[in-house]
């Protein structure tokens, strides 16, 4: 339909409306225009922005702020800066779905493993479809990003919806599903990507809930780590299980799960009659950054038929990494993982994928097909409305940062960043394993770049293990760290675990960090650690 | 504890320590200056950044993009440019909340209703206190917020947690809970405040539904109008209602919920031996931006023990007019109310608050005081960790942009914006009710912006109404908005609604809109549908 105008090398006729449309046109003018723009429309229905050819369109700028941001949460067409109507904007381009996707795939991840040549399209964020997505400016694209936020329709949010569909994609197939296949969605954070999972995993097995609530299903229980991150204890409670029904597993040592426990706590929660569901895997735990046995855990789930949930929120990134992505090893078993490409890959906050295995769940857990959004007779494919997959309505755009940051560090990038941040931390774990007044938390170089260590002041080294030297090691990690605020030179968090007096926990997730940073941070609690 | 220092007015002694520390500084340079950090902190603890007196703080600036970014996610201080260490970052000031917070009260509101003198202030956000917020550039602010982004713990995020506590209680004064007390918190859209307030209802009732289950409830129902939004739907089926279980309300012509209805509807429940729970009112219906009557609905409420929540995501900006807020009359009768600034007062998407007027109920509703983030032995006050009450875990910076937009507007320009807004929907109703070829969709002027209309075009002006009549109107909309949307001149939503065929619905959110906006947008649907 489109078909003319969508071609980037088709830098045919209609020029005329690259012209900026100033805010001060005559309404003459501005009429002509306007009714140039339906003539066409009447030929041949065949109407695009992006129609010209060369590198003119990459020297459009846009300087005026009060514009950008008067306009509305809908995407702006840098051709024209006339005074806003309404919230959408009266200044429109358009393509359909199919085709854009068609030439995002190919523009958008030509080259995914290595950084694009920003030199040439950096300050320019374009389709090649019928759109310009501006601008001149980094801070104009951060702020275009900050400021358009809405994502539910196609027709509202095109690009983003695309850039979030391949992104997805390119996720999934990283996770290792064969040609990226299934689904998923940008949710505002783990947690709530988390609640997706437990969410989908019950309209897996228990649809009817949905219209009749818990009450139509048996007794269900889930599966978690004692390690897990609290989300999947939220979950329990907001979905209407119980946090009594999540039922916690034994960690080895290391703080991984035992699938011998597992298994123990399944057949037992059978013999009591109740429904086993829902296991959630950790991949980097929050405080010792373990990774559970996937694959074990899988051979579980599908004895059993449960649905095995992988929350890779701060260990997802690793799967970047062809060093380090084997300790997510079976990941491409699991029928749903979370994955926050704003922890270990350093895309600013909000910034989680829920990413799913089977096709359609996502949709049928959630959709209620409100009949003034998602309208079944736009004159485009409504499978591109997203958002009644989500439990949210309008969305934070969350995806544009990410695919800027992917597309100028490339995947490569990604890895040399985890690679250091990994690398960081076995200095550091290398520096105080051995070094006097350092106990290690666990034995053994850590998985992720969680290093958790005591430190023992002077006076507490000579003391035999027993009630009074944990009370006092209780005490060392919260004065230290009140010291290191109060002085404003580091700060490094710590807390107790089990049965672990409060311990420091030491995490690196910034590349820019260096190994004279970790013998800071090693002087610092030394000096203020010395006299307690 | 720091309160020397924490006095603007305090100019004495360690200005030293707003000298820029450069990236490269010397190690012996670095050294000195954090043994000077440590002698003041061995001397009288008293640190922080903020005491040099005069103006002298305004002129600093940041000019590295890359460090403000390489920094992490925490807050940096404006004196201090060092590499990154890790995420949190090394450099710091510190207060304490209470502190903090006292200062904050009288500066951030002291005059709420008119604009702030951004002449002073504007390219500086301060706290009178122990540090600075940067900035020399409105561009940088909204970086900032952008890219620091993480809020559940006072040290985290200390003047974002501040900005949230006080925002949230102005807001709760304008519902008008006495002294503005009660509780609240940001969340990613209305969808997701919605679904706070049927989950805080849920524990007010039935606290044991937390750990044990929907099982350990009766069968509780729900009730809302059948014009409300999609979320209350969407959060009956994902917290275990069960959607069946959400009764849906009868209206007037006008889209308002029919009292009696629900009074019928609760006594037939009741006889059934179900247990209505929960009530949501709509302020501002999606589709007709209707008002729902607050304080019949509250009468019933509270005569058949239910908790009210009032849905002010769309309407709730109106409570800052003086000439419209009577609209939302009863609205301080109500037990929960949503109202998202991201929609009618302009702020950038995302920023939804849920208000609760009893203190309590969202930290019981929703803590799991997870040991490793919340614990209880820091040394501040940790009732300002608000991380806990919230289904998420780290979340965005919403607050920021809010809080800016309030300061530089004040609430008298919140109020012109709406103004502004209802008038001009205004216009447009009283140009077209009378207007050939319109048809309005229900009798009477919009309470809200919400103008819904038909356009006929004039081969259908002399139909018979009958099934022929309706359904060619019924595609009317669909391919005059398809029009727009290919010409790129305006673009206006339609829907059905129950029985009604696919209507017009313009809404204006946006200030900037003018009068011969809303004449173009009359002209171009008439151009595009004279001869459908």
């Amino acid at each position: 339909m489109y078909g003319k105008c969508n071609h980037p090398a088709d830098s045919s006729s209609s020029c005329k409306r690259l012209g900026f449309l100033q805010k001060n046109n005559s309404l003459e003018e501005r009429s002509r225009i306007v009714t140039s723009f339906k003539e066409r429309a009447a030929k041949n229905l065949q109407l695009s922005c992006d129609n010209v050819g060369g590198e003119a369109r990459f020297r459009r700028t846009e300087t005026d702020f009060s514009n950008l941001f008067a306009r509305g949460r809908s995407r702006p067409c840098s051709s024209c800066s006339r005074s806003p109507l309404t919230d959408p904007p009266r200044c429109w381009t358009s393509t359909t779905p199919t085709s854009s996707s068609r030439a995002w795939r190919a523009s958008t991840w030509s080259s995914p493993t290595s950084p694009s040549p920003w030199s040439r399209s950096w300050w320019t964020v374009r389709t090649k479809e019928g759109f310009l997505l501006l601008s001149s400016h980094l801070l104009l694209l951060f702020l275009f990003c900050f400021a358009f936020g809405s994502r539910f329709t196609y027709e509202i949010a095109p690009v983003f919806v695309l850039m979030e569909q391949l992104t997805l994609k390119k996720m999934r197939e990283i996770v290792g599903w064969p040609e990226g296949e299934g689904d998923g969605i940008f949710s505002p954070g783990g947690a709530i990507s988390n609640m997706y999972s437990v969410m989908i995993a019950r309209y897996k097995y228990f649809p009817e809930v949905k219209t009749k609530g818990m009450a139509a299903a048996p007794r269900l229980v889930l599966f978690t780590s004692e390690h897990s991150h609290y989300s999947i204890k939220k979950a329990s409670a907001a979905l209407g299980f119980g946090t009594e029904n999540l039922i916690l597993l034994k960690t080895d040592e290391r703080g991984r799960v035992i699938p011998a426990d597992l298994e123990a706590k399944v057949i037992e929660a059978k013999q009591k009659g109740y429904v086993p569901m829902f296991v959630n895997a950790t991949a980097g735990t929050t405080v010792y950054g373990a990774f559970d046995p996937i694959n074990e855990i899988a051979d579980i789930c599908e004895k059993y038929n449960m649905w095995l949930h992988v929350d890779g929120a701060w260990g997802g990134g690793l799967l970047m990494s062809r060093k380090h992505r084997h300790k997510l090893n079976g990941v491409e078993r699991a029928n749903s993982v979370t994955w926050n490409p704003h922890k270990m890959m350093g895309v600013p906050l909000q910034c989680s994928a829920i990413l799913v295995r089977e096709r359609g769940l996502l949709q049928g857990c959630n959709s209620m097909c409100a009949g003034y959004l998602f309208q079944q007779d736009k004159q485009y494919d409504v499978a591109y409305d997203t958002g009644d997959k989500a439990i949210q309505c309008g969305r934070h755009v969350d995806i544009f940062k990410f695919w800027l940051m992917w597309k100028a560090k490339g995947t490569v990038g990604f890895e040399q960043h985890i690679d250091k941040c990994l690398d960081l931390s076995a200095y550091l774990y290398n520096k105080i394993k051995n070094r006097e007044g350092y106990e290690m938390v666990f034995n053994g170089e850590p998985q992720h770049t969680n290093v958790c260590f005591w430190y023992l002041p002077p006076s507490l080294r000579g003391l035999p293990d027993g009630e009074e030297r944990r009370e006092r090691l209780h005490k060392v990690a919260p004065k230290i760290k009140a010291m290191m605020m109060e002085s404003g030179t580091t700060m490094v968090g710590y807390q107790p675990q089990g049965e672990k007096v409060n311990f420091f926990r030491m995490v690196i997730s910034n590349p820019a960090a260096t190994r004279s940073d970790i013998d800071f941070l090693i002087e610092e609690i030394e000096r203020f650690g010395n006299d307690l």
